[in-house]
C-alpha cells in the first residue's frame, strides 16, 4: 500500500455529499406550497434506502458464501457469515426506531403535500422487494402480487423477478444444512441403510415424552423429520436439513455446532426484526392516514398487515422449537461422535 | 392543488435514487484491496450526513421563529419550535443508536482500508459543525480551534464561519426570555424600580432555606439574577432572561407557560442527546482504533473528549435548577398574575 | 417540613431491598436441579410487575383527573394527565424492550425448568389485565374470556372483574370530549338548533374532496359525525366526542386545543407501545416455546396474536385520522371562536 | 420429573408477587404529603436492584468458570461465558435505557419529597459496587474513597469489602489469557528460550509501519508485550496475557480463537454499557438536581464523572488495539500452527 502516493482524501469527496446532499427536491417547493415536512418525509425514505443497500450488500456476501458447494469448517466463512447477518439485524433495528422520527410528522402535516406524491408509494421500493427476494420470498408468497406488478417500472419489476430466481438464502441454508459433516459419523447413522441410529433414538424419547392429547403431534414428527425421501409438501427444508438443524439446536454447545447455531438464530432474529419493522410500520401508517388507501393506491395498512403475517422467510426453524426434549430427555451421544464434534487439542 | 395535471411521482424518481444509491465508491475497490467493510463506513456515514442535512432543516425553521422580533403567544410559533426539536431529539436518538451499527466493524476489518482514507476524518463534517454552530457554539469555545481550521478547505471554513456569524438559537432564546410578557404585570414587578416584587420574595425565601455552609451560594444566586445591569461575566443568559426561566420552571403548570416550559425541557434534552452522540462516538473510536492518532491527524478519542466536556451549550439553563425551591416554599403568585397565565376563556 | 427530626433513611431500608432482593425462588433449586435460567425468568417477571405497579399508579391519577365532573382548563389537570401518560409510554418503551433480555434465554435452557412451572402462566398477570380494564378493554372484548375465567383464582377474577366495572379512561375520555368548551361558542354551533355551522362547513369540504369511488364514505362520516342523536351502533365515542376530537385535531394550534391534542396523542401512543409489546412478546414465545401450548395451557402465540389484533382501546380515535381534510380545504374559524380558543394576555 | 406430584404452580406465588408489590412505602405518606412521584421513585431503584442481583447471578457464574485450574476448549464453558455476559449487556442496554424513565420526573416534583430522604443516597447500591468489585474494580481505584466508607453501614461495607477480595474477572481473565495453549506450539515459540518465534515478526511488522514520529510507540509495545518477566508496572495483564490477548484479536477467524476473542469483545462491551450508563446518570442527576449535593451528601454529578472516567475494568484489552496491524502486514501463521487452532474434522 503505497501511502504517499495516493491523492489526499477530503470528507465530503469521499462520501459524494455534492450528490447525497442535494438529491432532496420537495414536490410542494416546486408548487409553492409550504410543506415544511417534505423535506423529513424525503431524508427519512433515503436513508432507509442507504440502509437498504448496505443490507444487500451483506446479504450478498453471506449468500456467495453458501453457494459455495463446500463450505469447509476451518475456513471463516461461517464466522463471517454470522457476523453479517448481526449487522444486518443491527440495522433493522436502526429501521425499526426510525419510524419514530418518521412518526413526529402528524397526520395534519403530511396531508400538506400527501396528494402531490401521487401515485408513488413505499411499496415501489425495489431494494427492500430485493431484500425480501435473497432471503428467500418467492413470488407467490407475495402479499398482493397482482398489485404489485402494475405498481411497478417494467425494468424495475425485472430487477425483482431476477433477484427472485437467483438461489436464495432460504434454499442455500438448506442445502448446507443438508451437506452437515456430523451425519458420516457411523455412530450417528447406525447400521440401518434408512434409519439414523441417533435419530431412532430421539423420536423413542420423543414419543415418550407426549401425552395422550398430544399424540398426533408425533405425525407432524415424522411428517418432518423422517417419513420422506424428498421435500415433504409445502416445506422449504428437507427432511436431512430439518434433521441437522434440530441437531445443531440441540448440541450447540459442541464446538463444531457453536457457529452453525449462532446463524440459526441470527436467521431467526432476522425474520422478527423485519417483522418488527412491517408492524412498526403498520402502526406509523394507521396513525398516518387512518384507513385511507396508500398514495401509490394500496390499502395502506391492511396491504401491510398482510405482507406482516405472511412474510417469514425461516419460519420453518422456528417451528422446530416445537419438538426439541430437555436436556435430561436427550440420548447420550456417542464418544465417537464427541470427538468429531470438537477441535483438534 | 390541481391534481389532475401533475406528472406522476415515481418513488426512485422522486427520492433522486439514482444519486442517492450511485455515490458509495470505496477506495479500496478503486485499488484492488478487498475490504468488504468499506461500503459500511461510506454508507453509515452518508446516513448521518442525511440527519444532518434535517436537523439543520429544522433548527433552521426554529431560528427563523426566534429571530422575529416579537413572537405573540397566541400564534403556532412556540408550540412549532417545540414539535421541531423533539424531532430533532428524535433524529439524536437514531444517531446515537446508529453508533451501534459501525461498532459491528471490528478494529482488524478498518485496518483492512483505514490508511486509503488519509486525511479524510469526521472532523471535516461541515453540516456538524454548523448544527454547533446554529446551537449556540462559538469558535472560542471549540475545542481544538487551531486543529479545526487546518483540517478544512477555505470554503467550508467559510461556511463554518458563517454560521458562526448568524444570531445562534442560544442568543435568540435568552433574547426571547428577556422579553417575556408577564414581567409586566404590576404585581410580579412591584412598585420599586429596581426590583421585582416576586424576586424579593423569593430571594428571601431561598436564604431562609440555605444552611451556614452554604451561606455562599447566596453570592452565586444574586450574580445570575440580581446584582446585574448587563449580562454577568462569562454567562450568555442576561440575569431578566436568567429569572424569567426560573419562573418559567417554577410555574409551568401555569397555562401560558406550560409551551415556554416544554421549550427549555427540549432544549437541554437535544444537548443531552448531542453529548451522549459525543460520548458514544468515544467508545466507537477508542474501540476501533485505540490510543492512535485519527485519520485526520487528531489524537482522536481524546479530541472528542474535549469537546464531550466543553460544548454544552445550554449549560447555564440546566444550572438554574441548583436554585430551585420546593412548591412548599415558593412565594403565593398574585391573583392578577395567575390571571394573566391563564386562558381567556 | 422539620428535616432535622425525621429519622434518617438508609437506602436499601427505604427501597425494602430485603423483600425485593429475598423473593426469587427457583422451583428449580427445590427439585435439586440445575437451571441457572430460571433465575432470570423471575427476575425479568418481577421487573415487568414493578412496572405494572407503577403504570396502574399512574393511570389511577389520570383517571381520578377525568372523572371530576369539570376540569378547567387553567387547572395544571390536563397538563399533569399527558405528562403521566408521557411516563406510561417511556415505561412501556422500557418493558419493549426488556424483552430482548428474555430472548437470551434459549428454548433449550427453558426446557430445562419449564415443566415445573406448570401452570402457571403470564396470564395470571392480574396488574396487566387491571391495566386493560384501566384503559377500557371490556370483558366482552377480551380474546379468549372462558379461558382466562378458568386460569385465575376466585380472589383474582374479582380483582379484575372490579377494574372491568369502575369508569375506564375509554369513557372518560368519551364524556371530557363531549364537554368541550368551544362547543359553546355561537359562531362554532350557528342559529340552527341542530346543526353546528362548523360542522356543515367542514361535511361540505369534506363531500367536496371524495372522488366517485369514495362517495360511500360519506356514509361512514355521517354515522360517527352527524346522525345519531346517541351512541352510533358498535362505537365508545358519541358523535360530539368524536366532532371535538377532530376539531382538535384540525385546530391543535390554537392554545386551549394544544394539550388536549397531546392528549389524544398520547393516548395512541400508549396503544401503540402496548401493540408493539404484545407483538415482541408473541416472537419471544414463538422462539421459546414454538407451536407448544404455553405453559398455561393456552395455545401461546396464538392467544397472543389473538389479543394483540382485538385489543385496541383508542382504535376509534385513530381512525378519525382517515377524515382529516388538508390545511388548505379548511373551514375559517370565525373570529369569536379563534378568541376564544386563546389565551388571556 | 415427577410432573404429576409437584402442587401447581401459581404465578403470583411463585413470583412472590406479595413481597415484590408491597415493598413501596413513599416517605411523603407517612408524611402526610403529596407528592406523586415518589412511587417512581421508589418502584425505578427497585427494578434497578432486581437487574443488579440478576447481573451479580449471571457474573458469578462467570467468575466460578473462569476460576476453574484449566478450562478445556471442548467444554461448554467459554460459550456459556460469552452468552452470559451478552446478556450481562443486553441488561444494561436496559438499565441504560430504563434512565429515560427516570427523567421525566422534573426537578420540581422531585424537591416535593427529596429532603424527606436524606441521607439515602444510590451511592449506597451494595449491589452495584460488588457488580463493579467482581468485575475488577479494587478499592485502591474508587473515586472517592474515603467519602464511599462513611456512607455505608459497617455490614455493608463488609459486604462490598468481602466482594472486593475474591478474585475478579479482571485477575482470572489475565490467568487464563496467560495459559492459552496455542503457545505451546513449537512453530509458534521458536528455538530461543526467551522470545517467541512469532513475536519476533511482529514486532518486526510493527517497527516497519512506524514512522519516525511514532518511534516511541516501540517503547510502549515492548514494554506491555515484551520487556517483562513479571506484571509491567501499573498493568493487570501480564505480557504473557497481553500478547495473547492480541493473538485472538489478530487472527479470531481460527477456530479455536473464535470464542475467546468474543470473550474479550463482550468485556469491553461490558465495560462500555457501564459506562454508557454513568453516563446518563450524570445527565439525569445534572438535570435533577443541577449543582446541589446529592442526597447523601456526594457532589451529585461531580462524583459520577469522577466515577466515569476512572472506572473501565478491561481498557488495557481495550488499548491492545493501537498496536494491531493490518491483515496485509501480519506475519503468516506457521501450518501446524494453524492446524492446532482448527476443528478435528
Amino acid at each position: 500500500m503505497e501511502k504517499k502516493e495516493r491523492k489526499p482524501v477530503y470528507y465530503s469527496e469521499y462520501l459524494q455529499l455534492d450528490k447525497i446532499l442535494n438529491a432532496q427536491q420537495p414536490e410542494s417547493e416546486k408548487e409553492g406550497i409550504k410543506a415544511d415536512d417534505e423535506m423529513l418525509f424525503i431524508v427519512i425514505h433515503q436513508a432507509y434506502e442507504l440502509w437498504f443497500k448496505q443490507i444487500l450488500h451483506e446479504l450478498e456476501i453471506v449468500r456467495k458464501i453458501f453457494n459455495q458447494s463446500n463450505i469447509h469448517h476451518n475456513t471463516p466463512d461461517i464466522y463471517n457469515s454470522v457476523h453479517r447477518l448481526k449487522r444486518v439485524c443491527k440495522i433493522l433495528e436502526v429501521a425499526v426506531m426510525q419510524m419514530g422520527v418518521l412518526e413526529t410528522m402528524t397526520p395534519l402535516d403530511f396531508l400538506d403535500f400527501r396528494d402531490l406524491l401521487r401515485p408513488a408509494s413505499g411499496f415501489q421500493s425495489i431494494q427492500f422487494k430485493m431484500i425480501e427476494a435473497t432471503l428467500g420470498l418467492h413470488y407467490e408468497q407475495r402479499h398482493g402480487k397482482a398489485y404489485y406488478l402494475s405498481q411497478l417500472t417494467p425494468s424495475d419489476v425485472d430487477r425483482v423477478k431476477q433477484a427472485e430466481h437467483e438461489l436464495s438464502l432460504l434454499v442455500l441454508i438448506d442445502k448446507w444444512l443438508a451437506r452437515m459433516p456430523f451425519v458420516n459419523n457411523k455412530e450417528y447413522w447406525g447400521d440401518d441403510n434408512n434409519k439414523s441410529a441417533f435419530w431412532t433414538k430421539y423420536r423413542d424419547a420423543y414419543t415418550d415424552g407426549l401425552s395422550e392429547a398430544e399424540k398426533q403431534n408425533l405425525m407432524v414428527f415424522d411428517s418432518i423429520f423422517i417419513n420422506t425421501t424428498d421435500y415433504p409438501v409445502g416445506r422449504s427444508f428437507c427432511a436431512e436439513a430439518s434433521r441437522n438443524a434440530m441437531f445443531i439446536m440441540l448440541y450447540r454447545d459442541q464446538p463444531l455446532l457453536q457457529l452453525p447455531y449462532e446463524l440459526l438464530t441470527i436467521l431467526l432474529e432476522v425474520d422478527e426484526q423485519l417483522s418488527m419493522w412491517r408492524h412498526r410500520h403498520i402502526h406509523m401508517v394507521q396513525r398516518t392516514i387512518g384507513k385511507r388507501v396508500g398514495t401509490g393506491g394500496s390499502t395502506g395498512a391492511e396491504y401491510l398487515r398482510g405482507a406482516a403475517d405472511s412474510h417469514y422467510i425461516f419460519k420453518e426453524l422456528a417451528e422446530l422449537t416445537s419438538f426439541l426434549l430437555p436436556r435430561h430427555m436427550l440420548p447420550e451421544l456417542p464418544k465417537s461422535l464427541i470427538d468429531d464434534l470438537g477441535y483438534k487439542q
